[in-house]
């Protein structure tokens, strides 16, 4: 994936660009060295394929090897995987390797925990586009490493017309206008979703036919009265705010896909370390 | 800053590369709108050089006002900036701008906390490697904006024996040997710091003169005691696990920096939107 | 479009790597030139912009002055434009512009043929991944105006089980569970379209109740078959060999979509010619 | 070669940067296919290796086995080559590398029909820069491969004195001074053309002994007048819509060149297909 | 020009891509200056827009005026232009901007040099491909500036055999084998050339005329030889170790091109320096 | 090392982007050579994983046998290592590999020749700023490998208060106000070092206690003053001109560095050349 490659060359030239003095000052050139990969918190593991990525980058002799899967869960202790091969090799690449595995994993322990919250209702967990900047297709992964589903990858394999889309063409009462326009210039193989903030517009959109209506910010009474009066004509997405706490409540309320920005732009980084093994040899 | 163009190229790529299609189809294409950026939350902003750049690789003419800079604080509904310009330009760079001003608003905010949190004591408060790959020196300006200094900004530029260094050479005893030889090749323009994980490894340490030694995972009684036998000799950096909570009592043994890992690798977003005003005609 | 930037930035470098040896032994340095974009045949012109990308890398002081715009018919003699400044710029950007315009302006014409062959059907023509290498969106933009509609742009943006999908799986009667899988993984935004060769495969897919059928290399009677069948209850596309001969035959089937790979694989270039005035000082 | 990698890498991040969802939902990670590829049409075969790059960069362990080489005839049904390995990876890179196997295929089939056309005669059948953008080196090498040569690789490379050129220094007459300011400034590795237009612009080149003169639109009559009056002092490249039915006759008439720009902008891609092994096991 | 962009943004990217630490930190944000470019030594200047083009990325609004133009000589203290603008982002850019103009002003004075040397003689002093990774287009034009000529730019816009080719085929006496088959397959915009290392490889050389022979560590005797027997039927060039004091002598054989590779593997920059005026205000 | 492959990429793509044509033409393609490095001057070596890294991205068949490693010294006549591989490989990476062995070999040549200069001194000779454009890391590296130590890489890890910094602030009198800024904003991993031009001057800097002080184009005499007014508070550096028939002065006066710019800006490369067997079969 030509996408990894350039991220991960990337964070790399950021932290290796001028090369690693300490190591070379401190460590022999040819010491080899076994580290293990521990996890310090619980949550769901994501990136292992990108700590790969980044030590072949730096040296293909490096070692990987997993002792789990992308999608598995850890409890604090758990070991995830060994690294073994040249010293400076591996201490070059150890930060920029947990940077990402970290970052990703806490994306896949948030993701799983809504998705565990919302079990046994009809609602999906899905994202946003509110990702780090230049890490989305990762993220993206992780999200469904943590069992939620994927909302568009970018503006152009998806059909979503919001409020400010509304806003630039006068406001609410174009809802209508809006659907027809994007159904009639789209490819075929996208759906059309469009924004609303109140039952209101809701009735608006229902008459023109979207794939798809977005509630922004609706009580969840005024959600459950949505569902009532879509009756399954489109696929309602609840969005705007939603916690951990109420994630539940909107998932009852019939709803069939939940998306929450703070999968990606608010997760704590899972604890992950790179304990390496005393060595007293070449 | 060739790094900047690189990094919002990278973001814009993402979100865009395949063109906005709901905007295409909705919105005509000589529109103009103008909307606010209004802050959602309390905070500290950053990322406003960020936001201009957005706009610049993607339509020269949008034009960003800002009525704050880098380093402001703000409170909830506090207007951040304005942008003015063809509605599908602004349509289309409004998330990743966002993605990035939110971002990096939370990091300066979470920094100002920390910073607020010692106030009146000698430490300051330093960032670390742990950052979003891709996106460290917009993260280690973050931390400047929110009265933070910096660490290093790679393996190049700074020199900093670990505790996987030591393990990779035979362990905690190799500390006299590692600083030596550091101080042997290094730059004359970089200092040496060695981190220890006890008194008895400080005083292995003072013995050889390292510039800083970062004491690692130790009790405020601990740091205390090695404050005192250090006596200026070297800088103080404590680090590991440090929270807003504990932050205080560090400082106030003496230590000279504190490093926080989560400053960046689990700060929330801030939250900030872009309304545009309702308009209706081109 | 940073892709604009991109395609046009390599179409350049092809060429003038090494400079213009020709124009700089040739002609003085500030000469300044005024040439003419000359239709040399019947079509449909396309690739304006990037006429005017490939002048703004080379030297943003020479000036493209459109006298129509994409989309527009012209017959040979039209006058398309007017190209003003540096004689050597002019010279060095002349064929680069030109083998983009003539191509990008080839494939519009081809699309609005294939368009009026079935005008008045409610068949829509679109095109097909079948693009050149590097040019896929401008050839997709061409098609659009010559007055066709796109099909996916790339293997990320829709959902097409193709004859080789079912093959890896084993067999044209795996099309239920394909069609099943698709559905229960993909993103919301994304229709499911599947590919069938025979009525009976037709069968087998809808009831599973795919977004889009694609029915590939049927002729005009099994088409009309396949319409009376389906009912409305999926879009249908035709594929497979449809030429300008056939097109409104197939049109008049009742299928939705005829999809046309030679409108990017073997249109011919439109003959459009830039001539410069003669100049006799600088 | 780093130009080939650059424009498959160009290519697939077209096709893939947002990966191939219809695989990855209904196709089972491990799968592994055999395919053949299969020549559906007469021609030349070219890009065979392009092909291989294509699967270098998705997935190394994807292997070709070529049964024929770069300039290999094929008639229809031939094998052109099979292509063993991961389905997913495979059915990835199935459309970008058809579409540089049959543009390659068209330009070097086109080029073959001119060099028979010619055959016996002291002609080179020769390529322009009316080139694919992107793709010019690798349409060169077809050329080749049909039995063709190539004229300038870009504008740096050798020296062609056009009517533009002419145009913008003040005209036709200017041909003797533009000869002679090339002849002195050019490197000596490289010889200079010249384009003329009539018999007496021909007699106005050869006073002043460029190596080649460019006869550009001239009749059969006039090309062989030309010759005539060059007596060898110089290599006659015909030039100017010069189609399969005309060529003979202009060969005949003892010119050394004749260029064909069709052959690159606007040949038919030659029909190709992979297809795949029914398998029904992973 | 792209290619002076590239190297340009390298060259900046290696001194600054971590920002100018010493600036930001010592004068002041909105301080501007003004600084001279003044010669320390005579030469001849190449550079300029070098120097142009370094300010342009940095900061579009830091002015420089050109007093001379590349070619034109200066003798020590001489001013060679002035540059104003914000004080940070002169000071950021000076190192580089000084890099390549005292080494393109070296190159530059060192072929002028030679060009002196033999003025009054036919031969042309030209360059190799011994120039300076990443630099190679700028030396070259560098070489002109100081009154020189080009030989080949790469390995693809010139033939050349050379020892190491003959060695690969057999030894020296492939020499007539290998320019035959250089002329056959060789674009007809291209000379042939070939090396020879004795007045028995030039007979062979002769006998199968090559546009231009190259004469190898030859005495000046032997040259003189040489040129007597080619009798003009192919132009020569001298090489291998000819310094300042034995041009002159080469020239006077008669040889119509000498080489010479230390002009720009080992010439010594020319002295420049940057001085600011000093200023005490914003 | 990402660095190292894009310089390479740089180099080879200036030399071979049209490809290798001679070799094309006259040499087999499946023909093998073996050739040997051989040192024709007396030296230090440096570049040879550069010239693996040529030869790996040209053809990862072609091997390379060192028979020395950089840092080591070579009489002329000395073998260096063996390429062995395909002839025309090993012919189209030839003069890129040697542009970078022999540049590199001789700025370790030069920097050996000063190190032996001030032997049984206390003196460290390190590099400059003046590198050439694009190859920094590679001429910091041939210091190194030549005895030396290296200063800044670039403006972001190091701290260097110059006398354009001064004069941008009102002149030498704000040395003490630099000094006191810088040390308050910097990471506590750099140290400051400040420029001075006159013992006043150097009184000035002692006061504020600069970590190191540069001593600019001072006296011999001047120097030793400095040595002794400073006593080991500061280190101190010495620049300014100063030459290999200088240098042992220099260093005998007690300084701590001696930068020589002319070690990277006008070195002459060591002449060495690749031999190639004669081979008559493929």
């Amino acid at each position: 994936m030509e996408y990894l490659t350039r991220i991960v060359a990337f964070a790399l030239e950021e932290d290796t660009a001028l090369g690693d003095i300490t190591s070379e000052l401190t460590v022999p050139a040819e010491r080899r060295v076994r580290g293990t990969l521990l996890a310090k918190g619980d949550g769901v593991i994501s990136g292992l394929s990108v700590v790969r990525e980044v030590f072949r980058q730096l040296d293909e002799t490096v070692h990987l090897e997993p002792l789990l899967h992308d999608g598995d869960r850890v409890t604090r202790g758990d070991r995830i995987g060994t690294i073994t091969g040249n010293a400076r090799s591996v201490l070059k690449g150890e930060r920029v390797a947990l940077n990402f595995l970290q970052r990703l994993s806490g994306v896949a322990t948030a993701t799983a925990r809504y998705v565990e919250a919302v079990a046994g209702t009809n609602a999906r967990i899905i994202d946003t586009r509110k990702t780090t900047p230049g890490v989305r297709l990762l993220e993206k992964a992780a999200v469904r490493h943590g069992g939620g589903h994927n909302h568009r990858f970018g503006l152009g394999d998806g059909i979503l017309i919001k409020d400010n889309h509304l806003a630039a063409i006068g406001g609410p009462d174009r809802i209508a206008a809006a659907v027809r326009a994007a159904r009639h210039g789209a490819p075929h193989t996208l759906r059309v979703e469009v924004e609303v903030t109140s039952l209101d517009e809701l009735e608006q959109a229902l008459a023109v036919r979207p794939d798809t209506i977005l509630l922004d910010n609706m009580s969840p009474d005024e959600m459950r009265e949505a569902v009532r009066r879509t009756a399954s004509r489109a696929l309602l997405e609840a969005s705007g705010g939603i916690t951990l706490e109420t994630v539940r409540d909107v998932a009852q309320t019939g709803v069939n896909l939940i998306s929450v920005g703070a999968l990606t732009h608010s997760s704590r980084a899972l604890d992950i370390s790179l304990e390496l093994d005393m060595s007293g040899e070449s």
